[in-house]
């Protein structure tokens, strides 16, 4: 007999932690405390292959489902003294889902399930407190008609208020147990008339509905599209824990809870979180009452006034720092747990690793390193190097003048500037234009996550630090502001308006995510410290890590970033950005334009000293580090105006008759650009554009070299070789410039010849273009396009598409495709190294700043990465985790 | 010492026939028939290792080459008793070109080289005739420096006209002796003035010139354009032959000619060619006489006059027949031979095989086989599958009405119409928008070739059977029409008259490339009977092919056509086109414009039974056989009007808002469509699509079952995948479809799924597609396009030039890059048949149709090749070929 669920409680449990993947981190971690022996309130999960086995067989249930899910409620009951459905002695229970991994907000709970007529009032009885008891049934018909009947929340707020206003009162504290016990009635008659079948009376067929929907949530749209930002299996399933409730709505001795064992945003050691007095559990999380802080200090700091929990609990807080404690010590690891205090008494809801700043894991994790509770290479593991993003995008300048409109709570470090929108759909529609917006909410529900990940930051009035719009902003890295209480917003005006200043949809305003503060207009921002624990952090990366990493830099000032970062040399230095120069482009119209060779050397030789300049500013920064630059790549038609306006202006300022400009535009316009004449086709039909570009490659490096500079490594790169004779035809061509230059100034300096690896048919026949090749730089974007035939310009008609039914589980142009383009690389570069055992192979594509594709790349043995000069330290970080896996793997 | 020079002459020669990379053609069957003992002027060749090492160092000779060249010279000098420069016993030479492959009048021919003043007049003494020795001077200095010094031809004829004009006579014949001695002399006056240098007197200086002007050939342009439309690498060179000079111009017994041991147009067993009385070499090539017919029953048959070769030497012609028919046997194969008479004895100077039609290929072939000369294989072998192509095409009906305006010699058979145009500039322009085109000529030349290639047939005024326009054409496999006398053209005026009719550039004319019959308009064309020879051979091709040979076709009527030539099956029925039909493109909009799904079901429905119909008359054409359907292609805004009259008048055809249907267009549009919305992205993102398809094709098949036709071999084919997840999402829904159909119907055709290997991904991926696919068909055109980056709309801005520089040696579109695109193919067909044994392979490209693809597809144990109708026998043949060939290389 298969086992479908596993129970804990009472000091013990059938689970551990380990069992994530059947038990969901939730039930496997409840498990694990149990045996610890930590006050957990019994109860059991249904694993994971319940829901796989659910799904596979048309939304059905094992057959020996329910007689172990029977055993385990009387086990249940047994330790908490009560039985479910029973009126004397009720039962209730909470049903949550549980994944392998938390995806906070997208998963449906069901509270104080187990409440009918009869146990309604047999709890009355039992607790001698009938307003509770009414109170916590009203309030379970209200959310079980909501998550698993789909009856409309409003429906039943409405019934509520017309209950105040026909007793003239205005808080719910003000309805006694009778009205209430008469709402949960008017309820029922609602769910019925909305269903046409009444409200279910039998425990089971609640418990088996409420199962049902987490199950159905599974595929809910909300959690498909969490699943696709966070690239989670839909194959995983998940976990459905049913645990005896416990009541943090008992009076004032009672209360609800999270607290993080550190400080989420800044990694500091106190134990971070919020309680509600009288409250349930989901009114924590959803920000509808602002909670107070746990910590006295954390409260001080705030100013809050009402009594934190250190205060108002001393002796449950006492509990709870020590569990905290005692879970850091076990998990090594910061911890985010949720509690309930009933009457007095601790009990532990949930345990997991606290979601942090890239800030508070830095800090959290080199702290644990001086507090001995990890090593230095756990700690290198212990940092998400996408989040490290966060800690290296500017904060407002202290000095610049600032107009701040509001204050709310810093809930996700950083700072932003943007538009305000109000609407997640146009967030997402003006970022789609690459602007930048701040989403503007009262609160944020999952429906907002797609405009939250499309803006630059978020603002909300309602809400406190694990508020929805909280939790996720850090978990997305984007700042967030909430709870910004004195923002009157009006969305349908698109209209927000603080302290007398009224900010319409589309003016700027900037928000500072670590101190909460609003601003009217843009503020000037100040680049980011790179010391102290970033540098101890990163000092241990680079001692582990085998991968290089380079940065993809086409001006001085991105190479100087890049530097100051850690690059260490420029794998990807493109030259036509320099074309497109105001005072440039002229001449680069100019050569389009030529009818002969010798016009259109007459315009390669204005352009000559310009990029000549160009490149001995970015060799003075580079100081003697590799730099790889890569020729000419776009189609010509790219450097051509296109609408007719543009044309005359264009013809006018060249001096050019408008219709021969728009005839040659025409004649170059392509049906397929990124297939067309582009790359190294240019330098075969064009070889003077490609003899001036090495030309000034050379020229730069010999006045760099003759002005005292340390002289660089020089490697040009030919892009979009297909067939070892464009290597060797356009080799010449520069090894022939070279010796002019020789011959001109007596020497000219060393260099590499290399090429892109961008087709298949180059990864394939890399072999024999190594012959020529001195190395290789896999250019993973147009890779992938072409392995995949998929154009980035339009793959938003299907790729979203793709991933939200899960044909694909990440998008390739963000993670590498391993499997499809990564075998070419694989292939390149093995073929490559059997040519030439020296081949330097490097990669410059984006996905050099991705994670999972830097540990790609440290597998198949590249020497480098090279990405934006933002994630230098990102891929320093990643390759020293892809060394300390693949070691782990090894060994 | 490495031996750079074979001799030959006497019986006897250093070389023989397989050594033609070493000696050129030329060389080597001079050498062999040397060794037959057949009458051959002694002589000698440099090898192409020569011109190897001219070119690999600066057009240089080896340091031992001369020595070797002297002895050589020397040699012939006591074999034809003379010696080179000796004005006692003057010996002279020609100085000829012989690549591997003849590449004729591609190269240059220096004649009677070892002239100057002293051996001049020696000839003169020794030979007592002192016209034939001025007159062989003064064609020397004209040839030599036109050929190695580049003086031009027509400076010389003016000097000659001038001459003429002086003396007041019309013809060269009517010049003396001294005459020609002394226009000799003018002639060596005017390369002064125009080299700034005299005419060499050194016949050293002279032959060395001629060698390097030969070797100075192979890279001239025509010689580039040639090799190029021949796929005949660069780097293999070209041999020099110097050999004794013989002469045909020594009255009226002396002669010089060409001919075919059998009509090189036919196939007929007969001596068939053309000599000129009293005349060199070089006058019969060019064309510039009309020459005689050897054969008596030739004359006879084309209405001649003047007497045959036959009638007029009969001993020699007996004496040339023998020869002819010793060759055959010898070399097992149709002979080109060149011969002279000199004052009654004849010598032969060149043979090799001989082009010929695809007729006569076939004829000959088969009659070789019954004549015992050849066995089947043999036969087989000996058919250029390409060149079937001419007998696959239409002739004229002889029953259409004709307006007859010319006649001329039919010079390579098959009937063609087309626009008149008179540059081969022209030609190439209309050709390239798709226009039928006639290039007109005078007479064609080597710098003609790229118009010839790019029209429909070809017409001169001038010229024979052996004249340029004729062998190209016929190697070509362009219908031509040579010497129609009657023609007057005015190229200049773009206007050509005969018989009173006149005929403008554009206006459209017929021509019969049998009959030499030249019509005004157009005239009805007849299919091609393929019984007879055709049949046989067929049969025996089909006897030893291991490829099967389906077609590629769209409707009822093609299905038709490609049954009738052979092919077993479709293996590509591309649906689009059947969206395209006028009756059907307004529901194809409606579909497109749909908001929603279910108005784009309501268009679809209105599709459904329109393709079913489609579908079901070709299942009936196909009685029985596979047919492979692929499901919707291409982009949906390749439905869309995208201009605006059109989109105004698609609006109210449709009655819709225009502005909604350019709104759509301009959505649709896509920066690169080759990588864009379509293939199975299409059935992904609109499934309903594939379900109308694959009803519409499996409810085809039942009613065609129904109906008692036999039922076909249903293989539905999903394109452009690049992912098993795609394939796998698209199944399902065709077994679903299928089911449904199951459910109504009581029954569902058999079918099987497969797909298109078009992207690199889905070559890679192959073993896990094959879980799902049940047969791949390899996509060649996009699979060539993505694995080497170059969109085929776009390529033509540079693919020419990687073609005339040499970085490939041939179109990667016409036959499959084995290297890149063809490893690709092999991994997949390996990688998936390792997953599914019996996966069946095919290729639906247009390689499909390509003699040496179809060669790698049978080396790559593809299943079957698929091609449009009129390439099956070109595939038959083909693929019976790779079978022999490779059974050959395992034997």
């Amino acid at each position: 007999m298969a086992k479908w669920v596993y129970a804990f409680g009472d000091g013990k449990a059938e689970g551990e932690a380990g069992m994530k993947n059947l038990l969901g981190g939730k039930g496997a971690n409840l498990a694990e405390m149990s045996n610890l022996g930590l006050p957990v309130p019994p109860g059991f999960s249904l694993t994971t292959e319940v829901c796989t086995y659910y799904y596979a067989n048309d939304q059905t249930y094992p057959d020996d489902l329910k007689e172990q899910v029977s055993t385990a409620l009387r086990q249940i009951g047994y330790i908490a003294k009560g039985n479910f459905g029973d009126p004397d002695k009720p039962l209730l229970v909470s049903v949550r889902s549980g994944a392998r991994v938390s995806m906070p907000g997208m998963m449906d709970t069901v509270l104080n399930l187990g409440l009918n007529a009869q146990t309604a009032d047999g709890l009355a009885r039992l607790t001698g407190d009938a307003r509770f008891a009414y109170d916590s049934y009203r309030r379970f018909i209200q959310m079980y008609a909501d998550v698993v009947l789909g009856v409309e929340h409003a429906l039943f707020e409405e019934i509520l208020d017309a209950a105040k206003d026909a007793k003239g009162v205005e808080l719910d504290t003000d309805l006694d147990s009778d009205d209430l016990k008469r709402i949960a009635g008017l309820y029922k008659d609602r769910v019925q008339s909305e269903l046409g079948r009444p409200f279910p009376e039998s425990v089971e067929e609640q418990l088996w509905g409420a199962i049902g929907a987490v199950f159905g949530s599974w595929h809910s749209p909300r959690a498909n599209t969490y699943r696709k930002l966070n690239n989670i299996p839909e194959s995983w399933g998940t976990a459905v824990t049913v645990q005896a409730m416990v009541f943090g709505n008992r009076g004032e001795t009672s209360a609800t809870g999270v607290a993080f064992t550190r400080d989420p945003a800044t990694g500091e050691k106190l134990l971070y979180g919020e309680f509600l007095v009288n409250a349930q559990g989901e009114d924590v999380v959803a920000g509808i009452r602002t909670p107070q802080p746990i910590s006295k200090v954390v409260r001080e700091r705030q100013g809050g006034k009402k009594p934190s929990m250190e205060e108002a609990m001393p002796k449950a807080f006492a509990e709870l720092k020590a569990i905290g404690d005692r879970l850091e010590q076990h998990y090594r690891d910061m911890q985010d747990v949720e509690f309930t205090v009933q009457e007095g008494k601790l009990f532990m809801l949930q345990t997991r690793a606290g979601k942090r700043t890239a800030e508070a894991a830095l800090k959290a994790a080199v702290d644990m390193v001086g507090e001995g509770l990890i090593d230095q290479r756990a700690a290198i593991a212990r940092v998400d190097p996408a989040a490290l993003d966060q800690l290296l995008h500017p904060t407002l300048d202290p000095n610049a003048a600032k107009e701040q409109i509001a204050a709310g709570l810093g809930a996700s470090p950083g700072a932003a500037t943007g538009e305000v929108v109000f609407t997640a759909e146009e967030a997402e529609k003006l970022a789609a234009d690459n602007r930048d917006v701040i989403l503007v909410r009262t609160e944020t529900s999952p429906e907002d996550i797609h405009g939250m990940h499309a803006a630059r930051g978020i603002l909300t009035a309602r809400g406190g630090m694990t508020s929805h719009a909280a939790v996720v902003a850090r978990g997305m890295g984007r700042p967030c502001v909430s709870g910004a209480g004195m923002l009157k917003i009006d969305a349908a005006r698109g209209e927000m308006s603080a302290g007398g200043v009224s900010i319409q949809r589309g003016e700027v305003i900037t928000i500072d995510g670590t101190t909460g503060q609003v601003f009217k207009g843009k503020v000037a921002m100040r680049q980011p410290e790179l010391t102290g624990d970033f540098g101890t952090l990163m000092g241990w990366a680079d001692s582990v890590r085998r991968l290089k990493v380079r940065t993809n830099a086409d001006t001085p000032a991105d190479a100087a970033t890049a530097r100051k970062f850690g690059a260490e040399g420029i794998g990807l230095c493109r030259t036509e950005h320099m074309f497109f120069e105001p005072d440039r482009i002229l001449a680069v119209r100019q050569m389009i334009l030529a009818d002969e060779e010798s016009q259109r050397k007459a315009a390669l030789s204005k352009l000559l000293p310009m990029q000549r300049g160009d490149f001995e500013a970015i060799f003075k920064v580079m100081e003697g580090l590799p730099v790889t630059i890569r020729l000419l790549d776009p189609p010509l038609h790219e450097f051509l105006p296109h609408k007719d306006e543009e044309i005359l202006e264009v013809a006018a300022a060249a001096g050019t008759d408008p219709r021969k400009l728009r005839a040659r535009a025409i004649a170059l316009h392509e049906a397929n650009p990124m297939l067309g004449h582009r790359g190294c086709r240019l330098g075969i039909t064009y070889p003077e554009i490609y003899e001036m570009q090495a030309r000034a490659i050379l020229e730069a490096a010999l006045n760099v070299e003759k002005s005292g500079g340390k002289p660089v490594v020089l490697e040009i790169m030919i892009p979009l070789v297909g067939f070892k004779s464009e290597l060797d035809r356009l080799a010449e061509r520069i090894h022939a410039t070279a010796a002019a230059i020789k011959a001109e100034q007596g020497r000219v300096p060393a260099y590499l010849i290399g090429t892109m690896i961008e087709l298949p048919r180059a990864a394939l026949r890399a072999a024999e273009i190594a012959q020529t090749a001195q190395f290789f730089s896999f250019g993973t974007n147009d890779l992938t396009q072409t392995t995949l035939g998929v154009s980035r310009d339009d793959a938003g008609t299907f790729l979203g598409e793709y991933l939200a039914k899960g044909l694909i589980a990440r998008d390739p142009f963000v993670t590498i495709d391993v499997d499809g383009v990564g075998e070419l690389v694989r292939m390149a570069a093995s073929r490559g190294r059997q040519t030439r055992a020296d081949l330097k192979l490097g990669i410059c594509g984006e996905h050099g700043g991705d994670p999972d594709s830097i540990r790609f790349c440290h597998d198949s043995g590249l020497d480098y990465v090279s990405c934006s000069p933002f994630r230098v330290p990102v891929a320093r970080l990643a390759a020293a985790q892809a060394a300390l896996q693949s070691s782990t793997a090894q060994g």
